[in-house]
């Protein structure tokens, strides 16, 4: 008999989105005239960069021709890119990192969520709250968490973000396994200090425990004095992996671009305490379940490291950084408090009363699409999230029917 | 403590083409001046079809304004592509598949990888020899297998495929749970007839197994009477998941996009013989860990549904097929037994030496690199894998290479 993985069972439907779409859509035929604005979903609204179009067309016009078109190619990335990677998003920050420590991939989401397969299934795992989904529901499916009971998964270690610290999670005080870090955070939109970040290398240290790194929207870092990469922090290369992304940074999300860093030093061990490779069992996994990415796309993906492409990629995120600027100097004068915002494209906004019901209120009077904090995790409750991708024009408008509701 | 998934010390390296690449560059490097042409990998080389170029192209240019640009799409795939795989690869052919059965992916070694996530770690799997060993490393990565020992690993149910039986492997004489099908086989090449198909989909739906059915290769059935989906089947809905692959279609294998088939009907059980839908576990597996093929190649994929796009993809695997009939041709002059080759670019020799022998026999004395048969499992020995990827002038001097130091 064909048995199912019962795991699945235990997740809850993937509600925030699809609860979103469904009120928005609710509101948009009882009033059609209203053009309703979104700064929800966390997706990118601009063009590719100009040297990425250019790179893109390019490729393709090898695959047009038999003795330039290319079959498969090696599943961890072509050398092209995985040697400006290392060159440009590492040793430039004096983080050492090597071409062979990259595994280009077809996302961040993908490579967040596929990496705990390498881990035994009865490992603690710590996840931030609030927190990105992914982190959560593909341990559950992988058996490591118990069932869902007041508003979260038994035998997870929740991290809490909240005023109170700062919205940075205190260190554990038990001992966990696998940690789950995200900065610039979706969704508060925090960044964290090296010397903050240097306590967690520490704690991972010492209890032979493995950070998963995620700095996806690394790219809207201003402040120089901030970490863009945990690999800037001494010791990290043994008790880290690293998720990056061209999603955010270079307008990839439909275009499909990430990777992932797993150092040769990175260890875990098994029941015996003997030290395994870390990097060998990813790259395992890598070669076996995944093909590569696109040709064109990883050409792609390849010029934004170029000089032009470098610049093309800062006004692109100069573009969204000054929307996010609006945002917050308009939360601000309201009188609502809020974090993010400026190392980062969202800012998480304490909303005084029910998160849905302030998502509503903002819909209803405003027309204006938000993100309820409280779908992403109970510490989120309290909170929405607004996001700085759309048009500057947009922003503005939306900001302007913001304020006249919620001007006290 | 970080502790490691001990699963993966069970798995074998992968041996198989390491192996092929050491052994042909050290024969390259001692003589350098023999042109090398390979059979063995299984890889398109011939350009992307013209329809495919122009699309691709055109879709970038979209991505290059601000008001036609495209970020997430839907992960399961765009419509305009999920259409027309429902009614081009299915409708036209009486199998009732609708457009919301079809998963869009970037390959269909990534789904047959991945899919076992969705079933319990208990269920009996039954593969068959010689296999793609993806199937069966994938398993093994899982735990539903024991240790390796002689050749193959414990728990395993494998369907031998040998002279005997045609190399069509006969049912199960024990019940299973999951089955591995491939058809047009990689690796012997060879095709199975609608009426034994038919017992298979009959095995699985009084067992209530489930069959996984591999139609990467389905492009190259001439043959009208032969099945090119399992859902030509009668009853197939319930118990059938099929793959397919734009790789070898269209030549995608650098540019990746695949799909894979869960109708809605499709079962499976839980502890207490409850039913679930495979079509909703699989939609969640693939709409948390995965987040949609890059919307430019979606695009290109689009076109060989054109009516140029169709006569293109027609005439790029005509070509590859009058390389295998060549290769039938010759090998079957030289008295040597085979199968494939027919609707299948794939040819299965036998040596009558053990299969790394007579790999080494072809690379030294001839020049031509195949595929040892033994790689692909213990019914693999004896035999070599010739592949029609490649061009026809190449082809044709390989032969005349092998003719000198066969001919008997």
């Amino acid at each position: 008999m064909i048995s199912i993985n019962e795991n699945y069972l235990k997740l809850q439907s993937s509600y925030l989105f699809s609860e979103i779409a469904k009120r928005v859509s609710a509101f948009q035929d009882a009033n059609p005239d209203v053009k309703v604005i979104k700064l929800g979903i966390g997706d990118v609204t601009r063009a590719l960069p100009q040297s990425c179009i250019k790179a893109f067309h390019s490729a393709i016009d090898e695959m047009a021709g038999n003795s330039t078109f290319k079959g498969y190619g090696p599943e961890q990335g072509y050398p092209f890119l995985r040697e400006k990677i290392a060159e440009h998003d590492f040793q430039s920050r004096a983080a050492e990192i090597t071409p062979d420590e990259i595994f280009v991939s077809d996302g961040a989401k993908c490579d967040s969520g596929n990496i705990q397969e390498i881990f035994s299934s009865d490992i603690t795992i710590a996840v931030p709250d609030p927190v990105y989904p992914v982190y959560v529901d593909t341990n559950v499916m992988a058996g490591r968490t118990g069932k869902f009971s007041n508003g979260r998964y038994e035998k997870i270690v929740y991290l809490e973000s909240s005023e109170e610290n700062g919205f940075i999670p205190d260190l554990p005080k038990e001992p966990v396994d696998l940690i789950y870090l995200c900065f610039p955070n979706n969704p508060t939109g925090t960044t964290i200090t090296k010397s903050l970040l240097k306590t967690w290398v520490e704690f991972a240290r010492e209890n032979k425990a493995l950070i998963l790194y995620d700095a996806a929207y690394e790219a809207f870092i201003r402040d120089d004095s901030l970490p863009v990469s945990i690999y800037e922090i001494e010791g990290s290369r043994e008790v880290a992996i690293e998720f990056r992304s061209f999603s955010k940074t270079a307008g990839f999300t439909g275009t499909r671009c990430a990777y992932t860093v797993v150092p040769e030093s990175c260890i875990g061990y098994d029941s015996n305490g003997g030290k395994h490779s870390l990097h060998s069992l990813w790259n395992r996994r890598h070669t076996t379940k995944f093909n590569g990415v696109s040709y064109p796309v990883q050409r792609a993906a390849e010029a934004i490291y170029s000089e032009k492409g470098k610049i093309e990629v800062k006004n692109l995120n100069d573009y969204y950084l000054k929307n996010a600027g609006l945002i917050r100097q308009e939360i601000d004068k309201l009188g609502y408090k809020h974090v993010g915002g400026e190392n980062s494209p969202y800012i998480w906004v304490k909303c005084n009363m029910d998160s849905w019901k302030f998502f509503d209120l903002l819909l209803k009077k405003a027309g204006v699409v938000c993100t309820p904090g409280a779908g992403f995790g109970k510490c989120g409750q309290g909170f929405i999230r607004l996001s700085a991708f759309n048009n500057f024009e947009n922003v503005q408008k939306a900001m302007i029917r913001i304020g006249k509701i919620l001007n006290r």
